[in-house]
């Protein structure tokens, strides 16, 4: 039997509420059905104790009784260990499923992020740093996606953790409208944030923030 | 009984030999003492073929009986599953495992491949988006990392695949001086290279790509 908490940011600012990747964990959670509980820790001072659980200082981490486990993608593997509606389960599915979720973490989120970063920045401009993280993400990585995403409706077979991966990487780079010459990308993002898993996972998230600006405004 | 087939590329430029991804996989199959064959493909003329192996045309890929495996994560992770030699065998010391093995993807390489990229192509200058990435790398990856290395000779308890991918990461970010600052780094990259598997495994990958230019050479 389980017993699982995650533990994200008490707050973060309005940018980045929805893209807190303690979603993927909670997604993955409402996929399963597994039981769980939420718990918050200091965006701003983070203490020896967050760094004991996150040597990076960032969010989320999972613990499951005495195991304490940081990185997304190693939280979503062990709880696809747990629950079948998260992995195939025969070998071909569950080797599909880990080499999706890692493409979804070190090739396309690999190209996504320093992207993201460069528009976040407001460095997108027409410097060589600027094309090379666009080719790298474009000519290199959703060029390629585009037809995989084409011929099938989940990277595994059936709707798996890879999926969260990497709809959650995709999300990303449609905000900034990135996904607009990709229409299949476009249509698996859309056929996955409608799951009703996701739906309720986004909205828990929201509404977490949203409770600490409220916590803040009555102190 | 495993039926293991390394695929990577039958030739590339001199400036990536050492570096080439192959290596984690050779290192890792050396350590475990499984059997294995090492075929190439065109590193210039990438097929369907190879694009059905790994959709992103990148290499390598394992094959092992009827399954095929892309993503170097994805095929370190299938070896530990096959040998105790990359991986401990009780429930926290896997976990500790896999959440390293993804740490050393996502956190660090996501981290040094946008630094490295900047500084292969000649754009680490003073531009906003080459500050970016080398704060991402140094203040808020390699920092942290340090103190982590300082205190343990292995990062999930013994040697294990979480090391192998760490330290090919950190040995690009070094061959381009950036562990100058990080002494627990640098001896951690330097006890684990010193490990017959990888010194085997990067004299075979160097061999591989010579005798290329050896065959090319007398036609």
């Amino acid at each position: 039997m389980s017993d699982l908490t995650l533990t994200t940011f008490d707050w973060v600012p309005e940018t980045p509420r929805g893209f807190v990747r303690d979603l993927r964990v909670r997604w993955a959670l409402e996929e399963a059905g597994l039981p769980y509980r939420v718990t918050g820790v200091p965006f701003g001072d983070r203490d020896a104790e967050h760094f004991a659980h996150q040597p990076f200082g960032q969010v989320p981490w999972l613990t499951d009784g005495d195991l304490s486990i940081f990185e997304s993608g190693a939280i979503l593997l062990h709880l696809a260990e747990l629950s079948d509606a998260l992995m195939p389960t025969d070998p071909r599915g569950r080797s599909d499923t880990k080499e999706w979720l890692f493409a979804a973490l070190n090739s396309v989120e690999m190209a996504s992020l320093p992207w993201s970063l460069l528009i976040f920045s407001g460095n997108n401009d027409d410097t060589p740093g600027w094309t090379l993280f666009d080719n790298f993400l474009h000519k290199h990585r959703l060029k390629h996606l585009e037809p995989v995403l084409a011929g099938r409706e989940w990277l595994a077979g059936r709707f798996s953790v890879a999926d969260i991966l990497m709809v959650d990487v995709l999300r990303l780079v449609d905000r900034f409208d990135g996904l607009a010459d990709y229409p299949a990308c476009r249509t698996y993002v859309a056929r996955a944030t409608a799951r009703p898993a996701f739906v309720k996972a986004h909205a828990d998230q929201m509404a977490h923030f949203a409770r600490a600006d409220q916590i803040a405004a009555v102190n």
